[in-house]
């Protein structure tokens, strides 16, 4: 292998393939990322066989493409080199069997390589009918519910978000078991399958990251046991979780017997400054009063004071009610719909709340109160 | 007590404050903020025995003052409060006894608080004869000569900068024993008595924080055990460090055996590079050789690789020399040294190295080299 590249072509690729890499992988060579230069141009690929990106240099990027060849780097140097060394061009070659020489006029480094017989196969596949979606309503799709997946790995099946299709709707659903965000689209196209899959958060949290903001579709190529991504330059393969995930269709009740309209903004302020006076340890529970078209938010910490917060509200009805809730779940689940007024319903004081975009019912938004009263 | 202010105006000074607070102080009473409402208007006390900050808001920022009187708050729950308020007029009282009310049309807030009575007595106090300097001059030598002193405990008086004023000279020493940054200023005044004072790092830097960006002047008022700084509406005093610090007048010497000229940012470039191949255990050591005009830094990491840069620089003379030094230690000296051009200074393989701004005298700094040939 032998190259000559622009440094900030190389470190663009990089800086996405390197999100692949786990820092401290138990299996070495995946602590590299893998170069395979062909005279079509220059692939990288890091994986941690959880999740693999794949990245193109077009050869009409690269200065000069010498003599093709694979070699797996250690990642987090060649990085950190890249990253350091000046916008010049930078030439790449193996010398020597593994050893890597990286240099420019007055730079030379020189790496210990691995061979690229030792990198796994990651069979990155594409399928013969992938999903296209526009990008930036994939993104608000994840970040609209990714924050409801669990963190613990005591039940893995809620580490992911799941993904189901029917016909020409995408429905994704995320829950830790507390609480749930629930989000549909329209495809532009119907999907003659229908699917049920659930795709680890923690992957899908890494795309966005690489994801350009730009308005351009992407596509999704769905397999049995894994999914691949492919936009721009790209290829983002994830593995699927195994397991049933709890169907949630029942959760969401169709009439509620108390609810209110209320500017999100206002309400988020109200619950982020009633929650000053609450505990991680006693899961930041604020108390929820509503009383004709007034709200009262209150909490308190014996040891050190309490807090009562006011807002008028726009009631629909003439039940009164007091609920329990944690203000950490509320201000999320605010904070995920994105229009001026939500609507927040209730049906008793140990029933699930939901909260709802006013504007469009397409993101749903629950929360289980805890009981105090 | 009990006053109506706006928000903006208290939380800058809150902010101010708080910075003296440490967050989990053995004495209950100091993890709060001392109020004392005069009739002139609110002083604000932070302090955790060893810096000790106080603020003023004049009766003319002051919506309202109703009743005087003094309390402490816990600090932490005070800042947040104010801060996640909205910017109108924030009400606080005292009521039934300890208790502090805070609140707004919507918002409200009970406190429990601490009796003014034991909040320990700090004695701030100012001098006759105070020390006048222009605070971007202070910011300076602070910023040139704090990253040189000691983390480490065991030499306490190393944790700290040492003042030492003749005549109308204020010299700054900062040293952990492997390596020393000093600045010379000269004061607007002459100052009648010698001082030879060594205040705490820390205290130094959380000044930094405080001390707005314009180009007023501040005092210093200096005496045996403890040090005032006072600027805009401010007071500060910290703790000096007991103790002798080292006498460190005779390390620097005046003639060298080998120097050159370089650009600064060009050789910072260059060992940073350099020290990606060293590890942190090993003090990330890399050598230098000086040939004709031609400098290498190399290092290496066995089972990771090695790297040589190559610069040209100015040399002065015509000996050539093999050095090595901590990358991350030069790293610091050349960039606390601000003009475009450094010199580096040389007597041989195990004498400490020089760093010298080209055009600025009153700059120095040193360093250990570390014996690997």
């Amino acid at each position: 292998m032998k190259l000559a590249i622009k440094r900030d072509v190389l470190l663009n690729e990089l800086n996405n393939a390197i999100k692949g890499v786990s820092n401290k992988n138990l299996i070495p060579v995946l602590n590299g990322i893998k170069f395979e230069l062909s005279e079509n141009g220059l692939y990288l690929i890091g994986s941690d066989n959880d999740i693999t990106i794949k990245t193109f240099i077009d050869k009409k990027d690269i200065e000069k493409i010498e003599e093709c060849g694979e070699i797996v780097i250690y990642g987090k140097y060649i990085y950190e080199i890249i990253r350091k060394l000046p916008n010049e061009i930078i030439n790449i070659e193996i010398v020597d069997n593994y050893k890597i020489l990286i240099y420019t006029a007055n730079s030379s480094f020189n790496l210990n390589g691995i061979s690229a017989n030792e990198y796994p196969r990651l069979d990155i596949e594409e399928s013969k009918n992938p999903i296209t979606i526009n990008r930036q309503i994939f993104k608000n799709i994840i970040q609209q519910t990714s924050f409801a997946s669990s963190l613990q790995e005591s039940r893995p099946i809620l580490t992911g978000i799941n993904f189901k299709i029917d016909g020409d709707v995408l429905e994704c659903t995320a829950t830790d078991s507390y609480r749930l965000a629930k989000k549909n689209v329209h495809l532009k196209e119907r999907f003659d399958e229908t699917v049920n899959i659930v795709i680890p958060n923690r992957n899908l949290n890494e795309i966005l990251k690489i994801l350009n903001d730009n308005d351009e579709d992407m596509e999704i190529h769905i397999f049995n046991n894994k999914i691949l991504f492919k936009f721009d330059n790209i290829l983002i393969q994830s593995r699927l979780l195994n397991g049933t995930y709890p169907d949630t269709s029942k959760l969401i009740p169709n009439e509620f017997v108390v609810s209110f309209t209320v500017n999100g903004q206002d309400l988020y302020n109200v619950i982020d400054r009633a929650s000053l006076l609450t505990t991680d340890a006693e899961k930041n529970i604020v108390k929820l009063s509503i009383e004709d078209d007034i709200i009262v938010v209150s909490s308190n910490i014996p040891e050190i004071g309490y807090v009562e917060e006011k807002m008028t509200v726009n009631k629909d009805n003439n039940t009164n009610l007091k609920i329990a809730f944690s203000s950490k779940y509320m201000m999320d689940a605010i904070r995920a719909i994105s229009s001026e007024n939500i609507k927040v319903l209730f049906n008793g004081e140990i029933k699930p709340i939901i909260i709802k975009d006013v504007n469009d019912d397409s993101i749903i938004q629950l929360i289980l109160p805890i009981r105090t009263y």
